[in-house]
C-alpha cells in the first residue's frame, strides 16, 4: 500500500488553491459536474447544507415581513428588451427556447419542431417578468409596498464555470419589492444587505464588508448596487450577496404606476436582492482546510457522528446499545434554533477510513465509542476545527454539546476575521499598491495580496493599472473606519470622498 | 349599491363548476395567469399552502430514508432518445433550448444567436439525466440502494392549461431510486404510494383509492404505474400522485450496471414517484364551497385570524390590547407538529369586507373581538367549515384550539369520504354504466356520475364506448373490497380478474 499522504486533500491550499477547491468538493461529496455543459449536480451532503442556508434565510425574510411566491421560468424576449441596460447585461448569456416539441428527423433521431412565435428566455433573473405582474397588481399607494421573495433556479450561460461559484444554472433566492417612495425603497435595500450580513456572520461564520459597487460593477439597470464582500483563504474577494436600489428604472420600463395619496400618478420605486448557491463556495473557501470541508455547526446537516468501535461480536452489542442511548441523549440537546443533529455510523468499513470520511465532510464533532469507553462511561471526542482528540466523561459532554457547537461556530468566525484583518491594508502609494498585489513567491502565485484600502477616483489610467494587476474595486465600504475621510486618490492625486476596497476577486 | 349575492363565489358549483373553480382561485388570491403562455404565477397565499405541503412531504420522505439533491434543468436531446417509449411520451410537449445568447436583429430588436451543437430539453421529468448520474455512481451492489428526491420545476408544453391542474411549468418533487433487486424496487414503489396516501388523508383531508394504471395510462417507459385517485366535488376523478416501477427499462437505456454479491453484472431496478402543485387544485376542488376556499388546518398558512372591532378611538386601545394578549396565548398552543398560526388583521377596512376576505381565503377560524367581548372575556368565533358563529369564553376556547383544528381537519376528511362513497357504485351492466355517466339535467351537465366499479377486460369496442362517454379506467384498485373477486367483464362478458374504477377525469 502506498504511503498515506500527510493531508487528506491533495494538493494543499498552499500548493494549488484552485485545484484544492475542486478536490475538497469531491472529497466531501458535495457536488459533481454533469453531462450538461456548465451545469452541476448538487449531491445530498451539499444540498443538505444549502437547505439549512435556505431555512435560515427564509426565516429571516419572513421575520422582516416578506412573503414567498413563484413566477414563471420563462421570460418573453420582448420583456427583456424593455430596459436597455438590463438586456445589454444579460443578452450574451441567455438560454433561448425557440421550439415547443421534438419530431423525428430524417437521420432517425430527433429535431426541434413547433417554432414559437416569440422566443422565450430562461430567466437569468426575474425583474422583468415579476415587474410585469406588479404593474397589474399596483394601482394605488394602498397596494404598496409589495415585498415578495422567490426561491428559484436561474440560468446564465457562462463560458467558464467553476462549481458553486459560477455555473450555467444555479439556485438562488431573489427578492423583489415595490414602494411608494424612494426613502422606503432605500430602507429596504439596506435592510436586506443587513440581513445578508447577519446571515454571513451568524450562519456562514464569515465576516463581510458592506459597501456600494462602483458604476461599472452595478447590476444591469440598477441605480445603485450594495454588496457584501468576503475574503477567501487565498485572500481573494468573493461577492457574497447583492441588494439593488432600482429607482424607477424598471417601473418606468414596465409601467408599475400608482396613484399616490395626493391623487397624482407616479412610478413605483423598486428593489431586488439575492444570494445563491455561491454561498456554498464561500463557505468552502473560508473554512475548509487541507483535510477537507469544515462546516459551521449552524449549517451542518449533522452536528455529530457517533462511531462505534469493536473488534469482537461480544463487544458489538454493549457498544451499540451504549451508542444508541448516547444518540438519544444528544438528540434531546439543542443548538441554536434546532435540536442537535446526531447519527451513528455503523457501516462495515475500516475505522480509519470511516473516520476520514467524516473529517473530509466537515462534521463538527466525531465521537468514538469503544468497549473501554463504555466501561468508564467516557467518550473519545474529536473536533473538526482542532487537531487533538480527547477523552471526556459522557454526562459532562452531553450536557454541554450545544455550547461546544457554539464555541466551534464562534471560533470559525474569529479565525476568518483574524485572517481577513491580517491581510487588509491601507495603501498610500501606487508602488505599495502594486507590490501588495504582486506574488512574492513564483511557485505559489495563488496566495498573496488581500484587501487594499485606498483613496480612489475613477480614471482610465487607473483602470488600465487595475486591469494589468487583475485587481478590481470591490466596493466603497460603508463602515466609516474602512471608508476613512476624504483624501487624495492614490493613483491620480485627485480629491476622493472616501477610500475603496480593492482586491483580486472571484 | 347592488344587492349582495347570496354566495361570495359566482357562479356556484352547481351553476358552472369549471368557472367556479377559477373564481375560487381568484377570490382566495391563490394564483394568476401570467403573460407567458401556459405558465401561472403562484401568489403568496397559494405558495404558502404549497410550502406547507412541501414541508410535510419532505419530512415524510426523510423519515422513510430519502435524501434530497439537485440535478440539471436541461436534458441533452440525445438522452431522451435512449428510452423509446419515454421519448414518445414527452416529445410532443417539450420546451427546446437551441441558442445561448441574443444579438441585435436588423429590425432593431433582438434575435437568438449562438446555436447549440445539441439542443437541450427543459426537463419534463428527470429519469434520463438522473439515470446518467446513477450510472456513474453505481458499480457494486454496495452502492445500492440510492434513494434521492428532488424538488424542482418541470415543463410540459400543454396546449390546454388550467391553473394548478395542468400548466406548462409546474412545481413538483420527483423521487428516483435504484435497487439491487426487483423485490426491493417494488417495495419502494408501494412504500411511496403509501406515503402519498397518508399525506392525502392526513394533510389534504382527501380519501384516495390506491391502484394500478392500465397499460395505456402508464408513465412512458414504466413497467407499472401505481396511482392514487381522488373524487372531486363534481364527481370527476383526479390523479393525485403516481409511483412507478420502472423495472430495468431505464437502467438498460442508461447503463446503470452493478456487480451483484455473486460477482455477476446486472442492471439496477429503478423507481420514480412524484406529486406536484396539482395537489393545490385537488385541495380546492375537494373542500372549497360557494363562499370560496376551505383550507384544511394542517395546510393552512394561518389557522386563525383575530378581527378587532371598534367604532370609537376610546374602544380601540382596550380591544387591541386584548387581541394582542389573545394572539400570544393562541400562538403558544399547538396543532399537529406546529404552533398554532394566528394573526391580527387590524387593517382599516370595513368589518364585513375584511371578514369576507378571510372566508374566501379559507382561514379555518375567525375570531371577532369587540368592546362587549372584552368586557365579558368572550370571543365571537366562526368556523370556516360551518355556517354558524358563536360566543365562547376566551380561556376555554384558547385551551382547546388545537382540538378544534383537529376537529375541522377530521370533519373535512369525513365529508369528502361521505361524498365519495355516495357517488361510488358497483355497475353490473352496460346500460347501467351508460346511465351512470350520462348527465340527468341538461342545464347542469357538469355534476353527475362518480366512480363506477365494474369488471373489465380491455377491448377495442369497450375503448370506443368509454371514449364516447368521455370516461376512463382510472385504475385497478388494490383494496380487495373495491377489487372484488374474478367476474365477467360488464362490456364483453370475458373473464376479468378483478373490478376496475371508471370515472370522468381531470
Amino acid at each position: 500500500m502506498a504511503k498515506a499522504p500527510k493531508t487528506a486533500i491533495q494538493p494543499t491550499r498552499e500548493e494549488d488553491y484552485p485545484e484544492w477547491y475542486q478536490q475538497v468538493i469531491k472529497a466531501a461529496d458535495l457536488a459533481e459536474i454533469s453531462p450538461v455543459r456548465g451545469c452541476m449536480v448538487i449531491k445530498p451532503w451539499g444540498y443538505a447544507i444549502w437547505e439549512n442556508m435556505q431555512a435560515a434565510l427564509d426565516r429571516m425574510f419572513k421575520e422582516t415581513g416578506h412573503e414567498n411566491a413563484y413566477f414563471p421560468l420563462f421570460i418573453p424576449m420582448s420583456f427583456l428588451e424593455k430596459e436597455a441596460k438590463h438586456v445589454e447585461g444579460f443578452a450574451k448569456e441567455c438560454a433561448v427556447v425557440t421550439h415547443h416539441r421534438l419530431e423525428p428527423s430524417p437521420d432517425g433521431g430527433l429535431r426541434p419542431a413547433g417554432p414559437l412565435d416569440e422566443p422565450l428566455i430562461v430567466r437569468p433573473t426575474s425583474e422583468t417578468i415579476i415587474g410585469a405582474m406588479y404593474a397589474k397588481w399596483v394601482q394605488s399607494y394602498r397596494d404598496l409596498p409589495i415585498r415578495i421573495n422567490q426561491w428559484a433556479n436561474v440560468v446564465r450561460w457562462e463560458l467558464r464555470t467553476r462549481m458553486f461559484l459560477r455555473t450555467a444554472e444555479f439556485l438562488w433566492q431573489e427578492g423583489h419589492t415595490a414602494h411608494a417612495t424612494p426613502e422606503e425603497a432605500w430602507e429596504e435595500t439596506r435592510l436586506m444587505l443587513d440581513v445578508y450580513s447577519r446571515f454571513a456572520r451568524d450562519y456562514l461564520a464569515i465576516p463581510v464588508i458592506q459597501g456600494e459597487k462602483t458604476a461599472g460593477e452595478r447590476f444591469p439597470g440598477a441605480v445603485s448596487t450594495l454588496c457584501i464582500e468576503a475574503m477567501m483563504q487565498d485572500r481573494k474577494a468573493l461577492q457574497a450577496g447583492t441588494s439593488h436600489f432600482l429607482g424607477q428604472n424598471f417601473s418606468r420600463a414596465q409601467e408599475i404606476k400608482f396613484q399616490n395619496a395626493e391623487g397624482q400618478e407616479d412610478f413605483a420605486w423598486t428593489t431586488s436582492w439575492g444570494v445563491s448557491t455561491r454561498l456554498v463556495g464561500a463557505m468552502i473557501m473560508s473554512h475548509a482546510d487541507d483535510d477537507g470541508l469544515v462546516v459551521p455547526p449552524r449549517l451542518a446537516p449533522k452536528h455529530a457522528v457517533i462511531l462505534p468501535i469493536y473488534r469482537s461480536e461480544d463487544d458489538r452489542t454493549p457498544v451499540l446499545e451504549y451508542c444508541r442511548r448516547l444518540e438519544r441523549e444528544i438528540a434531546a440537546q439543542r443548538h441554536g434554533e434546532a435540536p442537535v443533529r446526531v447519527f451513528i455510523d455503523d457501516r462495515d468499513l475500516r475505522g480509519g477510513e470511516k473516520n476520514w470520511q467524516h473529517v473530509k465532510k466537515g462534521v463538527p464533532l466525531r465521537i468514538e465509542v469503544g468497549p473501554r469507553d463504555v466501561a468508564s462511561d467516557h467518550l473519545f471526542v474529536a473536533r473538526r476545527d482542532r487537531p487533538e482528540k480527547q477523552s471526556e466523561p459522557r454526562s459532562a459532554f452531553v450536557a454541554t454539546i450545544g455550547e461546544r457547537l457554539d464555541e466551534i461556530q464562534n471560533g470559525l468566525l474569529r479565525r476568518a476575521a483574524a485572517m481577513r484583518d491580517a491581510h487588509t491594508r491601507s495603501i498610500e502609494s501606487v508602488d505599495a499598491f502594486r507590490e501588495f498585489f504582486t506574488p512574492r513567491n513564483a511557485e505559489r502565485p495563488e496566495i498573496h495580496g488581500g484587501f487594499a484600502l485606498a483613496h480612489w477616483v475613477e480614471s482610465p489610467e487607473t483602470d488600465a493599472l487595475l486591469a494589468d494587476l487583475k485587481v478590481t474595486v470591490r466596493c466603497l465600504p460603508s463602515n466609516p473606519e474602512l471608508a476613512g475621510g476624504p483624501g487624495a486618490c492614490v493613483f491620480t492625486g485627485r480629491e476622493a470622498t472616501q477610500r475603496a476596497v480593492f482586491a483580486k476577486a472571484y
